[in-house]
């Protein structure tokens, strides 16, 4: 059988999915319908079933999903049902609340070491970690089987970190840099520029002020 | 004529059209071809061209786009042709970052107003910005004509933060809190948790890895 295609849309959702599911977990919650699922999710219910879908047959007729199932089933799909070790450059005020984030998640992923170029802040601590310098990336890359790279150093630094990335085998990276970073193919790249997200928010507002002149679509 | 309804995928990718122009044009490139934005945003030319020609026909065959044309029509598109304050409230590492990037900001869009419930924090500086007690919200958002709020608060007090910015009458929200926040259909709400794109990163990795156990799409 041909592997399945799943789109990025759908992928993007589970996460979110999953947030909820261990909400109502936490809530003793044990199972959940499509529909309740749509109204905390603000989707439609036959949308949420057609995402679950994709990956199999959860769901049963009048009865819902089984919170804990459909939770372990989306970490595995996700594949955060095994540890997956994650590197930061950049220790300014965006890597440290990245840090503290990460340390939240409890899906095996992990931030675990901190490299930045400025010798004022290297060996300083964040949580649990000392701060590397930059040189040290790849040794530790290897060393502890980091395989992906988040980078919040500024726009100007931030081809470099995503180069020394690359050299040092990283599979994935997730960008807050404000730049359009190049990396080869084989590697994973999400940028999650906030201006990107707050550029197409104003995008949405106003909506009697909607006119647009003499739309062309050809 | 019906409006033309744009899809989100489309909007959100304006921003990014947005900053690979500007760079160009930083660079006095006058003109550029859909092949040539292709590159750099590993996107299809042939998409670039749909994305465009959405909003008129901007571009001339063999020439290509003029750079300061676009981006002033995906300014106007985006409505960063006119000012449009902001308000964040969580001034910890987050929001402060988010503060920083914000100076950067050339579109009009500028955070006018920062704001936190810890008494320790409140009266301090970010950049040129004193952080007001949350109280203070309201009278300040109808003052300073904010329409959007930004939340970088944890995610127990991301919801109350939400209502208060409802209850202040801002048209649109950005939360970074790990949490699903609950407002008004009225009320544009983007989410901008990072875990999201880090979690969705993960199942991109590992590509030979990738067999799921028969997938069903009924």
């Amino acid at each position: 059988m041909k592997a399945l295609k799943i789109s990025e849309a759908v992928v993007r959702r589970l996460p979110v999915y999953l947030q909820v599911l261990n909400d109502l977990r936490k809530r003793d919650v044990q199972t959940v319908s499509s529909q309740e699922l749509g109204n905390k999710l603000d989707l439609n219910p036959a949308q949420i079933r057609k995402d679950l879908a994709y990956f199999g047959d959860f769901g049963r007729k009048g009865i819902g999903y089984d919170v804990s199932y459909l939770i372990e089933k989306i970490r595995q799909i996700l594949k955060l049902d095994q540890p997956l070790f994650v590197a930061l450059v950049g220790a300014g005020n965006l890597g440290r609340a990245l840090s503290n984030y990460s340390t939240y998640l409890k899906d095996n992923m992990k931030i675990t070491a901190i490299f930045d170029a400025h010798p004022s802040i290297v060996g300083t601590q964040i949580n649990s970690l000392t701060v590397l310098p930059i040189e040290a990336l790849k040794a530790t890359v290897a060393e502890l089987n980091i395989r992906v790279g988040i980078i919040t150093v500024p726009a100007a630094e931030a081809q470099n970190v995503a180069d020394r990335f690359v050299e040092a085998g990283i599979e994935g990276i997730l960008n807050f840099a404000p730049t359009i970073l190049r990396v080869p193919d084989e590697i994973r790249i999400h940028h999650a520029d906030f201006t990107t997200e707050l550029l197409s928010l104003a995008y949405y507002l106003d909506k009697e002020g909607d006119e647009l002149n003499e739309p062309s679509m050809d």
